[in-house]
């Protein structure tokens, strides 16, 4: 079964147990659209939906997690004591100058987004943006890991110190991120990541996030490429560089290498 | 020996047997600055140096082929009947309307370009293209080829016939060119392209290019997202891919799949 | 009404003066979705329902177009007779080696690509590819446009024809197609283009291509990066770009220069 | 002058009060390339260079900055004490777990790097992440900002609060980093980011990357189309999107609206 599958299946159990003015709340990553036809199924049967995205990965517990919710305005409004009980609160973080005066909850790590799907919705663009800084740092560590490329002339070849790039721009510069303190941590653990074959998946967010841009006609070129290395990272060869290789057997006589480089 | 050095260590070995007012042609694919530091050096014994970038493939003798000619005015001039007999001239190609008026020698199949190193320039960003065009049709025949994907709902999974498409498409369609009609010679001999791995070659033009839309700051996606499948082609993955795999195991405990998926 | 509607819409009309056993050709751009949708709406009724995609633009009726069908076996072949006879038919186009051994229809300028929807589906992707050739030769040509630039060193500037250069590559380039073409036409008329602003529409396909290649996890880089240039070029300043104006004054102190670029 | 320019002429004058075993430190951002060439000009005169390369903007004297550093060992080892009374140190930021077995310097927020130029590789690429981070923040907003667009069907618009979306994400999000904190600070003072106009400058680093890149055949689709978008940011129109107009009206007789997008 497909993911919302799932969820419908699960929401058609539940349903017989629930009376009219009880809240269903999606904690997953539902596709927001889905989450737009179930609150409305609900409603014809007097049952709130409320969609909650969260952010923190199995970290969250130590580090807090962020929630972002969509429903209607009651409904999330009569749930409010239990999302700032799970919210993370204030903490230590050092208060976004002139925040103060804008109210709300964000500051405790909640917020009401709007209406039925766009606390899924704002969750979907986060995994969409956090696919496209992954793929800036990884591009970025690729090009230090082949500095040492025979294809570069002798003088500019550098043997870098990975792990400590990734530790020493903790310390205060621009690209500081938790994803880098991830990163940091991984290569410190093997600066080769040899363990890691590379294989990635994608989990539907990423996917969604380039349909929004499509609806809406904004260009998304980096979040769109980071989604595609992905795809194409879980083929051995794609059909099109097979085209690639037949167009320039056809037009220049050229036979391709085969052995794979070595990395 | 790179191939700049191949043809630097070749004008060396000539240049002893050339007298002042001799032309020297480089015929292959230069880099264009290294023609304009070549012209100079020779230039300085009153040898012309002449770029010539040449566009036609293995089927230049039956189809004809075209020239992109860079050097000094009054060399070039000297040499005119060599190209004008070398060119493919007007054949049974249709006249562009209102060419007739412009004048000079591109019906005829060739053109001097402007000075040193222009020609290959002129060829370096036809390499460019070119890798574009065969992209575009590579992705959209890799959509074909998996739209037999389990990942899609089976009431939209079709079963396509590539060389009838290709075919088809010769037929007056807005994507009708020489590579299509080559595309269409390789799918006619072998639906599947079995024979052929993927491992995609970049012969220097298209990086070239890149780096010349670098320093104009021309925005040039399509033909860097062509070249950068070349690149990816020629390894099984990339560090890029394993600091992805790094990463989601780090934030999300994900441990990816290892097995490529199958075409 | 988008246009989708306005189809269903002209159904609607259509369907209380069909029969069973009638069949209605749909000749436009529908989104193979729709197509489903309707041919099973219209089979319950009995009647037919064939998606025709065509290619050729304003130009069709002298240069031929070409068809690329959807629908149920025996309609279209009872409409068999209707295509080869729109169809522009052999002509002397030159004859892809052994594809008289393949049979079939595509050499006279039609195809029966397989069930309902998948002849829009095929001419979708068709118009993909098409923005994709298009985008590859407006970057090459952009770089031309640029290679007098004032950022360049002024030893490696060239101001080139680039009527002439679109005019030679005619001759036997490797890039040489229909596209190329009217492209020559356009820059004969006028080679600094000043007639067209360089607002460009995409009309459906393209997003619907991306689309599919998303949902088959396809990567389609060139495609993709064709489409976000046209959303681009429809806006003054995106709001993607006003967020980078903002992080940089915020990290850097960086106060953007307002005046856009003369080109 | 061009920035090297202006290094080389600094240089030049310095160089007549420096003695052998001096050593010259170019802490801006030089190509690694022109260390590379300094560093050789000055040893044959006895005299050290070396690069560093540093990051933390203008936040970074009171939230630290990290530095990078190329040279010669023993005139960095020279400098030591000067880079660690310049450098961060630990702070409270959490230790990298296992960081501690590795020993270095990186957790005081200082790093030699390699040999001459590798300090400014490193900060090189630094930037190029930082572009791709940066985008992939601005496109995700851009997405939310047009989730109001009129282009999308009325039950799927959502009127976001992107102050407050950027601060809930400050909270234990995946995504973030320092660049959120400064997109939250700008988005608190105005939601609109209306004093912002959109033309974004690229400093020299982001178009280094990618040339490293290119030399090295590493893919690195993000970094580039990040790149790209601020060249494009700078014009109205590119001449590459005056050819789509040119040939959207030659084959099928498109003609374009003129009047850009409100946004």
């Amino acid at each position: 079964m497909v993911p919302a599958a799932v969820v419908d299946a699960s929401i058609s159990e539940l349903v017989p147990k629930l009376s009219a003015g009880d809240i269903l709340i999606d904690g997953g990553n539902s596709y927001y659209i889905d989450d737009i036809r179930r609150a409305k199924e609900l409603q014809a049967k007097g049952i709130h939906y409320v969609d909650v995205g969260t952010s923190g990965g199995v970290w969250g517990l130590d580090r807090g997690y962020c929630m972002m919710i969509g429903g209607p305005d009651e409904a999330v409004k009569r749930l409010d004591p239990i999302f700032k009980t799970l919210a993370p609160g204030r903490g230590d973080i050092p208060r976004t100058p002139g925040f103060d005066k804008r109210g709300g909850t964000a500051e405790e790590g909640y917020i009401h987004c709007g209406p039925s799907g766009s606390g899924h919705f704002v969750k979907m663009v986060h995994n969409g943006i956090e696919y496209g800084m992954m793929q800036a740092y990884a591009e970025g560590f690729d090009i230090f890991k082949n500095a040492t490329s025979k294809e570069l002339p002798e003088d500019i070849r550098y043997d870098l110190n990975l792990p400590d790039i990734a530790e020493v721009w903790r310390r205060g510069s621009v690209v500081s991120s938790w994803l880098l303190d991830l990163t940091a941590m991984a290569l410190t653990e093997n600066p080769t990541l040899s363990e890691y074959e590379g294989f990635v998946q994608d989990s539907g967010e990423g996917r969604w996030t380039i349909q929004a841009a499509l609806e809406e006609a904004v260009p998304a070129e980096v979040l769109t490429a980071a989604l595609f290395v992905r795809f194409r990272s879980r083929q051995t060869h794609t059909f099109a560089e097979k085209m690639l290789s037949a167009m320039r057997q056809k037009f220049g006589g050229h036979v391709e290498a085969g052995a794979p480089k070595a990395k």
